[in-house]
């Protein structure tokens, strides 16, 4: 099926409305959701809405809470995300660490008791569409072994890093996984091989089977020994500067993984690096001569814009359902 | 050779004196040599020394330089390493971060025009030590593919991140690369196969022979795309907010490798999540059963305090005649 842009955010927005977000809340959410499945991530938009939609009905998410600030030194905030709407409280804090930065240059809020942030790379874009550079990164359930190890004891952690350029903003969204379940799932309905080594079988091989690893759940970390040891230290530091959940106390069901913790750092450029900061992107991108990040949610983007986006069926059928409710 | 801790230290401070250093500086580079030494990691402790000797005598780098702050925007600092000896930039920037987060919770300094700061995992130890949150990162000459090219555009970029643990800090310093060319030189002169695939052979294959990276000059980044995509964003923001260098505009000669650009930030946890920083971080590493990043380096410690450093003869002898020169 396909859907203009306004078409899939006005439904977003009926439905957010109709499982109890504010208005206001309504159409940022929408707006969110819209936007990752307009730049082609669809997987972290309109196809895990319902997920948010039936955690909202078990309880799991409160519809109406609002973060709160419970603590500060400076330019270091602590937050509370009060169990709400994952990609609010992630945009909330977000928005809170770029207007710090503009007077402190450098502002970090760390989140404590939030949801599923959806797609991390939506809060690099609105950190870059501010001219702010940024990183941020979360917890998640325990889904990925360790290296050494067999069983899923650490997060998959995602870790953005944005850089505002007016040709298109730099956008690194990356979890420490190699593949997503989601990614193994699609190579193996395509019947297909992974391009590189995705994980092991169930006898502790490296294999490019996506169906053996799907049957061992044992994906790889990226870069095996270091990304696995990221994947800690990210940890350890959004729950402890949050005060709130590491991964090791997150449920494994993903409807019930709830309690994340989150770190969102912000620097504004302007008043040292004003200029500096587009003309050495530029530079740099095109020295590279490869595929920069954010280029190709840029491609989709614009795509989308043009074509309409061709929504998976389900989720969509689901939206407008509880749209018209 | 075996020598003390306390005998190294003492023949690199007669060394750096002897080569044009200041008495303070010799000491604090000294220590910082012998320290990365005596952690495990020779190849940028002792064994780079004899380098940073040449470059010095070369007029690369300036060995009476200081670091100058150039401008400031709150917490936000940018300096200028002067072309002066880049381990010693390194750690007089981590310093002031250190000090500046102390009342701004969070505080981040830019380093222009510095040069290679030799083990990135010192500045980590450096903060925990002071009971600092860290990150640091530091640009490189061009030495490893972008992925989906054949030729060194992009620099292997170390990241460093660092957590303060009595029992032990949690320290990880990782470069871009899956394996340097010396870990792969080690591999080959052992006779042995990489672990896991490190890179393409001559006919773009991967391939797990060091021999046939070496000779392809194709190392693969950690992660393929996604370290890849890492180092892109990391060279623009550590050139950008320095106000330096970016990868491309740096030598390829690693005896003309100056001029690099660097990032330290500085996370000050004592006011809002004192003690819970001790309390998550070993819960979390006793929940992975896995190494934990910092582990390896602190067991190098202890075993060479209590045994002696099995220094390399030839960097030994170098240090040795220029100490008692």
């Amino acid at each position: 099926m396909i859907v203009s842009y306004a078409e899939l955010a006005g439904a977003l927005e009926r439905a957010l409305a109709a499982i109890g977000l504010d208005p206001d809340r309504a159409q940022r959410g929408a707006r969110l959701i819209a936007d990752s499945t307009r730049d082609g991530v669809p997987s972290h938009g309109l196809n895990l809405f319902p997920r948010v939609a039936t955690m909202i009905r078990s309880g799991a998410i409160d519809p109406r809470a609002r973060p709160v600030r419970v603590a500060a030194h400076g330019a270091l905030e602590r937050w509370d995300g009060q169990r709400g709407v994952g990609a609010l409280n992630a945009y909330d804090a977000m928005e809170a660490a770029i207007a710090r930065a503009r007077t402190s240059g450098i502002a970090c809020v760390a989140l404590a008791n939030t949801n599923h942030w959806m797609r991390g790379g939506s809060y690099g874009w609105q950190a870059a569409d501010a001219g702010a550079i940024a990183m941020c990164w979360t917890n998640t359930l325990p889904n990925l072994p360790p290296w050494g190890a067999a069983a899923p004891r650490i997060g998959n952690n995602p870790f953005v890093a944005a850089v505002p350029r007016a040709k298109g903003h730099v956008v690194l969204d990356m979890a420490m996984s190699q593949f997503s379940y989601g990614a193994l799932a699609l190579y193996r309905a395509r019947r297909e091989r992974l391009p590189v080594a995705g994980g092991f079988d169930r006898d502790g091989r490296l294999t490019d089977d996506p169906a053996a690893i799907e049957a061992s759940r044992r994906p790889l970390p990226i870069g095996f020994w270091k990304g696995s040891g990221l994947s800690i230290v990210l940890d350890i530091v959004a729950a402890a500067l949050a005060g709130g959940r590491a991964t090791h106390e997150i449920a494994t069901d993903p409807e019930q993984e709830t309690g994340l913790s989150q770190v969102f750092i912000a620097i504004d450029p302007a008043s040292m690096a004003g200029g500096e900061v587009d003309r050495i992107a530029d530079a740099v991108i095109a020295s590279v001569q490869a595929r920069y990040p954010g280029e190709r949610a840029l491609a989709a983007r614009n795509q989308h814009l043009r074509e309409g986006i061709d929504v998976d069926d389900e989720a969509w059928a689901f939206t407008v359902r509880l749209a018209g409710a």
